[in-house]
């Protein structure tokens, strides 16, 4: 008999939407995993999310989050609020017994990320940060790998996250690019995924130092906006712009393995550029997001006269998740990362252990963010271990 | 208030679990258009379908086809049953007053898809045919710059359609392999796609001259099977493969374009080659389905020091379905060319139109499969009215 | 001691720089094969030969071809004129018993190249016959990789060569587009290229069935030409194109293999896609001679999660030719393979044997290009052997 | 009437061969140009040098290269020996009145540079250094798309320049990797071409911080070498290895864009991987040197349904140096970029003026090296002003 957990979700907007749709499809395609059910969506604006539970199928909708936790019929809080509301949900949710899983940045801070750990911890709850492409099948087969020492010794880690969607100065100033509101600019944003990466395929931070730029300053205040987009005009006030455009930053890693990794949303023809590669004595992967399924590989090992890199299609049996879905050839998008890390979200909880990336990895991630920008103020190296 | 349909589907393997899929979307993100009701799914085996139903989330299941027929609250008839039972299945129905949503190929031979085509005209109900490459992003805007004009006037349309599941000559018979089920081979099962992506983006073909091979003529008779794959044994009987593994042809266009085409099973390295290029006489356009969420784009109007394919990422709100979906850049994968056919198919119903492509369309490929067939039996070049 | 040939070559425009510079570059960087020794370049026009005389590097420059012949110390005739003069000259040479190097085609016809080469082999003289293409270091390692017998049986070649510079309806009535001078246009420009790397690489064919089309009908007179260039005007008189803008065919290889080829001028957005593809039981592998050092190579054989087209950079010393050259990841150009063809013309001559490919490759060539002819002129499958 | 200018070259291995062949090359494809005389090469070898000599095409030898500076004959002393003897050889040449192209790095230090480029000045004679990837047609494109601001205002410069030949640790220790020979690693030889693109095509930089790291310490002592390959053995004794293997950096440019740069030999499947990417308020361009022929354009003022990275290749004639060359679509090579930038050198000296780059750039170049260098002791940001 599978297994049923009841979930409470915070947010509906375009993470609401992602988590929503992970929650509906993964009975479908992966039946033998503990199933999720939509219990409750929450959200402040009664009719905005009384249409999104109509919408993405949840049974039920609050407009205060504090009565999810109420709920006995809610295991699991689900966070993609903005995110400086992440940690009070969260420690409520833990005083609460409920398991959380929130959407990563974790915290505005690592001292708060640090909180929330201890909080869950303390609860003795599950808890599960969203870095979601790690899940990407190719992601996957990167990580197998280095794990199965195919690539040898790991040297250099490179990793880039482009975007171009604030390149118009005329764009408006969203809650994305409000310090108080999202913590940081790209270096939280996108970076985070980078770094995030970096610790599940290279392992842990020595060192780092960074550099970053805010490149407009200033932009005009928008009348509304939801997720990604607003509606603004050229004659609206203009307000300061108080988080990053651009983050780079040098590593070192703990094994030795030198890395670099840039963050921007100034690189015009970049839609969604999460890259990276990876150099190790035996071979090298590269990846690209915009085209997902795909893995580049290359093994010194290969015959001389036919050595390159292969471009590998994961959507073969021998790659994770893919025999859920379609045969060979036949690729899946974005929205399947969310679909598999629920997937081991509820293989967790089923199985009574805590899922991975949980808030450890989180305030690691945090850690770096926070070393990085510590760096950059100070212009120094800054230890991870200082933070 | 939307309007709803209800859904009766034949068939839950592949194409089943793909349709499923599609109607289970829909109303979360194209929620304007009208609701599908999954109201049952049928197959022969009880067990397999009511776990089926179960999983895809049908709200009843049916042994009988028939059966289906009988209910008040099914409006339209979905068929994705193995290709020799599309026909019967069709007739029926039309003549129950049920629209059809049928998989391609129509049916097994030109006379019998025509047969379809007057059941359903004479019953007046609405018909769809399977053609779902159509409703990729970026081949509906493939289709979108030559309606505009932006490639001139079309020169030439070379397409192919690779695979290589069965190179191993170990591969089993399975029911893909045998003429009396699945009409042909890559020529009815690849190089239809092909075929109707050539209707929908040059027009109507004026003659056509093939050749086709088996390269491996016996193969193991497997034990069971499911979708594409199969089990077998090195030890098992041999019988033969009536089916063609490989189908080229030639073309000549009622615009004076030239086409080529290319359907086969036997090209190692390619999952899912779908590929077309067209060559106008202000540009061109490339696509392959292994990334589909791409078209290569040229102009010959371009400033001089800077022409060459533009990689499009059919991702922006400028694109067909893309702002239904994730931001820009954020790809989408093959089920959604499912998801985005439903979307059709659930307009027209709504406004009480003709789906498009339909039953015309799915007579008209079948007419070119079978002057195909026709040219190669006879060495000879076939024009398609002469069918 | 290295061996010495005196060089006498006729033509001196686009093909007799390349061939000029080949001999130029061929003692630099091949020190250890024979030395070929500019003596004469020969042209009609007296200040036009003398000057690509003295910037090619020649000794000396005749205005009358036929005195090239009466030279003693001139071995070899190199003829890249006008593809109309090759025969008269070729057959003149032999009889004064001069090898022969003749750029293709080898004639305007099969029945004058059939005499062209009984002609060399009655004088018992050396032939070889300009198809650059196969010295292509990418396409060297295809030529292994098939003879090995790491890709398996083939089953599938497909060939296609798109240019687009007369897609301008405006571009001038060139030779290039007059069948008198030129024999034809794409079909023996550039599908002749394709023809032979089909029979370098799979073998010889069965039979063809082809289609041919003029897409523009009339086009400027030209005033004054060179090369692929030519000045024109809007209002110059208007002369008939007499040779195919493209011409497409299918072929079967005597080997079981299927075989598609497409050779097009109006392909906007390709300068120069001289591309094939070859499918075999093991394997695959890819080439486009825009990216002309690369080869993709894939095999069957290769771990299962890590299957994928390898992207080969035949610039390794493992690659033929390159040790001469750069280190590996340097790469070359078209002109290479010019010097290539001239390192097997020149280390044939000294070891007092044919070189490959020769007139017989020729003629094979062009027994192919009329069959295709014919198959176009009979709307009919055309055996090779007909002819 | 061309000018002609007698050239006296030092070094024959690998760059001395790439030298040799531009002046042969240039008057046969750039005849316009004033003619390089190759007088007299130079090696301490007199057996390796009299046969490089002849297989080249010099017209004479030498031994001792201040013979070279005492021949009238000789205009100008082309340097490629190795780094630790480009400065007394400049200085001496300077003093005698020689122009002086040299081979990057202009020195092991800054401060040597630093007193070439006053030796030069005080002379009075012309100078050149050999950062010869300017002259690829597609970077050339890339700096007239910065230049004449199609690219908008420069936000992010990202390099990479990555190899793969000594990542195998037996690999000898050749000169390469010997500070007191080449002064540094991959920094030097990689990051110095990396340093001047940017320099070339964004501007000057303001500060740097870096980090480097020596994989593999000690590797076999080779028994003989030449260029980049050598022989050894595993019973072979080792020694040190005394530079870097890889090294990073961030910097600010002076115009605000911020700068990414990697340089190493370890990173598997790169060849020769020498790639930027530039990011400005109105576009994108993409370099990779592998396939050199190519420049990745991106516009963001393209229609919205068609923007995307254009793959240009710069073969056409609105291209720099294609005309030279051959029809558009065939490509060059590496040693084509050598070509060019004797062109240049030429041009200059013909027109009595710098050729670009010149010992400025090398100094330039030099300057960021060593204030690179200093940021890696000193674990700072460093100022360039500061050396």
């Amino acid at each position: 008999m599978t297994k049923e957990f009841g979930i409470g979700m915070i947010g509906y907007k375009f993470m609401g939407k992602a988590h929503s749709h992970a929650y509906r499809d993964l009975p479908m395609f992966f039946p033998q995993v503990a199933r999720p059910v939509m219990r409750a969506i929450c959200g402040r604006d009664a009719e905005g999310v009384a249409q999104a539970a109509r919408q993405f199928g949840w049974e039920s909708f609050e407009t205060d989050w504090r009565k999810l936790l109420e709920r006995d019929d809610i295991d699991l809080i689900d966070i993609n609020a903005p995110s400086d509301a992440h940690k009070d949900i969260a420690l409520a949710a833990a005083a609460a017994g409920k398991h959380v899983f929130c959407e990563k940045p974790l915290a505005l801070t690592l001292a708060d990320s640090r909180e929330m750990l201890q909080a869950v911890e303390a609860a003795g709850v599950k808890h599960m940060v969203g870095f979601n492409y790690r899940f990407a099948p190719a992601v996957q087969l990167a990580k197998k790998l280095v794990e199965d020492g195919r690539l040898g010794q790991i040297y250099h880690f490179r990793a880039w996250f482009l975007q171009d969607w604030i390149v118009d100065p005329e764009f408006p100033l969203v809650w994305r690019l409000q310090k108080e509101i999202a913590g940081s600019g790209s270096h939280g944003d996108l970076g985070a995924h980078l770094i995030d990466l970096a610790h599940f395929l290279v392992g842990d931070m020595q060192e780092v130092i960074g550099m970053s730029e805010t490149f407009i300053k200033e932009r005009p205040v928008p009348s509304s906006m939801t997720g990604l987009s607003a509606k603004g005009s050229k004659d609206a006030p203009k307000g300061p712009v108080t988080v990053d455009d651009a983050t780079l930053f040098l590593t070192r890693f703990a094994n030795g393995a030198l890395g670099s990794f840039e963050a921007t949303r100034f690189a015009p023809g970049h839609r969604c550029t999460n890259s990276f590669e990876i150099n190790g004595s035996k071979g090298s992967v590269k990846f690209d997001f915009e085209r997902m399924n795909e893995l580049q590989v290359y093994f010194t090992d290969d015959a001389e006269d036919v050595q390159g890199f292969r471009r590998v299609l994961a959507t073969d049996p021998a790659h994770a998740y893919a025999e859920a879905w379609w045969p060979p050839g036949h690729t899946i998008g974005y929205e399947h990362t969310f679909i598999h890390e629920t997937v081991e979200l509820m293989q967790a909880l089923a199985e009574d252990r805590q899922p991975v990336p949980n808030f450890h990895d989180g305030v690691k991630c945090q850690q770096v963010l926070e070393a990085v920008d510590l760096s950059i103020e100070q212009r120094r190296w800054v230890r991870i271990e200082e933070l």
